[in-house]
């Protein structure tokens, strides 16, 4: 069992989880979050703070502010994280900074709280 | 040390809430969330965009909404896990679809902040 | 690959980011959260509690109160765990209760959405 994380920009969401549950995946949850990846840096900023120049940083505190992104969380079987991978990347992919990021995190076990069931028939 | 997600109805956190306190659980962390479980999807539906219905796609994009939920967290020794996963069961259960899902993943290791203990100790 | 979860005082945030990407680490997330932590938490409440006392459930339903945090999201491979759990703990010890605890998931894959990248190459 895995837990598939995806930081996607806030609007794809909706195309998102109509991918998703076309794709038969429609167990999963989502919440808000900021968030950014490397792109959005300027590395000659980082080299600047790194060799003691304030107004490096100064400015790094200000251009490396945080975007606004869903945070979309699927938890499935191993068999299934290819689709779910792939369905979030077509749903995401616009090939510009910023379509975000894909994390795979091992799950021990899941439970359906209204009958006790474990395992894979938790997420069934 | 495992991590304990819960994803539970939203008028369920202050009763979740004073039921981890009571069984002794008292560090935990929680955050609004949007969810959804197998059970709100009509499979009709999903038959229908399988078969290349626009209709039913339209009307799943409609239908497939996400509902407010909470999702709380609780990090533990591996020998307190049973009697987390047994307080938030007990608090949550209405035995209607929607009482929410519980998910156990691995953890490295901790640390308490301001004291810099780890393991067992960053949790106690 | 690892998750650094960190769980911090909310007005440690700007800081935080700002000591995450000087150190280097500029792809991160974050979201708000409530959390509490063991030494908010009267333990003869608890142990009022568990002797049946009613009003000692009264209090701590009301006292256990969960207080605004922020929720730090960073993946990095192995060997920059360290760094990021350093530079966390640097932001954010007031050795005050509240400071947050860190908490390190082990982490399958990660996915950068517009190349495809994987693994190290997905958070380089």
């Amino acid at each position: 069992m895995k837990e598939v994380i995806a930081v996607v920009r806030m609007d794809m969401m909706n195309n998102t989880k109509k991918g998703l549950t076309e794709s038969g995946i429609d167990s999963f949850f989502a919440h808000e979050a900021q968030g950014r990846g490397w792109g959005f840096v300027n590395r000659k900023l980082i080299e600047g703070v790194e060799e003691g120049y304030e107004e490096a940083a100064a400015l790094l505190g200000e251009k490396g502010k945080l975007y606004p992104k869903r945070m979309i969380t699927v938890v499935v079987e191993d068999d299934k994280v290819d689709d779910v991978v792939e369905t979030i990347m077509a749903c995401n992919r616009t090939s510009k900074p910023g379509d975000g990021k894909i994390f795979i995190l091992p799950v021990a076990d899941g439970i359906r709280i209204r009958t006790g069931e474990t395992g894979k028939k938790s997420i069934e």
